[in-house]
């Protein structure tokens, strides 16, 4: 597990004593370069689809259903995501349990690439990030060992995401972190979120 | 583990590419004389409650609740629905792990059942499945063990059971279909769900 | 694990039948002179916070986040409440898993104490219990070994708080009480929760 300096904007503001992330101390998934770009982003006062150009962030395909469900769904100013995992760009899904298989930069990481496939859907739906306006709730599920205890740390990499895209208030919402007993596929993290449209 | 055809409309419709249910390749809960049924619900334009009684499902009673809660609750134009367990005719519950006590088709069958339940509490609350606009949210909640992968196949049992009810466009909404560490009582399946009344 | 009587006035009345709470067939939380107080709350037709005075709830500290999340969110007439875990006076959690550090009666206090917490948040953040309408929707996480059954009696120590306080109507809400594989810092009990405001 590689450590590097912390120095993500999100910790030291949003968890000025959290006891998880302390005792982390490790690498975030926004290194220096990206740091500044995120300021630059809030300085520049960006749109969320004009922060997501300028982050080059590269999106996944927008996962088809596994089941009998739509990937998304709007009732009046609400958009519902249903649970995506960490598709990748050839398609092919991040495999494996954290605290197992993945450490917890490697989980964090497919947090992130769950958020990533969430942009995803939503690009490839609405054509912008612009629809939405906030986000309100975010459901974040992680298939990891019984003992494992960083569920906040790893599901960070999606949050951090929508952070720097929606930005500070309206891209962090209500959270709940929490350790599955399996998830479909033997994925590592499974997402899902209520937004709000403009 | 029987196998039969594939012959279900919803996942060849919904479902072209999915690794999970290619893989899975095995009996749905909807045989040929239900699939005909179906196709006859939908050219007719049935209405949920006259394709509830033309489908002759057999409700078990409404479950009282467990703890303190209430099965369901109406805010504005949503109906909340508590989570809901595998409540049999005679009352009792299906118990077990899904991959220990159960195979999967026995676990999709018990979905199914919930499913049943779910709208047994609409049916005995409200009179008639005809409250209900459509499908908007289901969370389903598989007790399995920590190697079962194939969780959205579990839940399709469920959510045949509401498109075959309310349509292919109302009776399926947002999902994720995930593992639990365990259930109460040990049933196999739980899931809640919101629906938007007419 | 101490037996007394169940004297709670909410088993009899909303669990008449409850197989997983005859079975429990154990104390509940409220003792003789908590039973008195909530009669005299309910006759009285005291406000939640007048509740909560005359109670005597001794609240914890609000919680800050353990990471990139917001612990409440208002949208609307609705309060999103963040997952919370059971924050001490002390400011220290509550650790260990349900069925093998924590019994079932001190799971179901360490969920009371996951309520103590939510309660903080919104007295911290809104200055009264008041504010709140209705209790809409609770989803409890029990951390506990794969063979658990009881999930709906430890969250039950939430509810009974709840209900305490803003009455057997209003305090009551839908609910899912689930078994989790793991959670954060290895907490026994996390609870999400909708309210409704006034």
């Amino acid at each position: 597990m590689q450590l590097k300096q912390n120095n993500s904007i999100f910790d030291s503001r949003l968890c000025p004593d959290s006891g998880s992330l302390e005792k982390a101390n490790q690498t975030t998934l926004i290194d220096s370069a990206q740091h500044i770009l995120i300021i630059y982003i809030i300085i520049m006062n960006l749109s969320a689809q004009e922060a997501f150009l300028k982050l080059e962030l590269v999106l996944p395909p927008a996962p088809k259903p596994l089941g009998i469900y739509k990937p998304f769904l709007v009732d009046g100013k609400y958009l519902y995501l249903s649970g995506h995992g960490p598709v990748q760009p050839d398609q092919s899904l991040i495999i494996g349990r954290v605290g197992v298989d993945l450490d917890a930069e490697a989980g964090k990481l497919a947090a992130r690439q769950v958020g990533l496939t969430m942009l995803s859907t939503i690009v490839t739906n609405f054509g912008s990030l612009d629809v939405v306006k906030r986000v309100i709730k975010v459901l974040g599920m992680v298939n990891c060992a019984p003992d494992f205890e960083r569920h906040p740390y790893i599901i960070n990499g999606c949050s951090e995401l929508f952070a720097s895209v929606w930005g500070q208030e309206n891209g962090i919402g209500v959270r709940s972190a929490v350790g599955m007993g399996s998830l479909p596929d033997n994925i590592p993290v499974e997402v899902e979120a209520v937004f709000e449209l403009f």
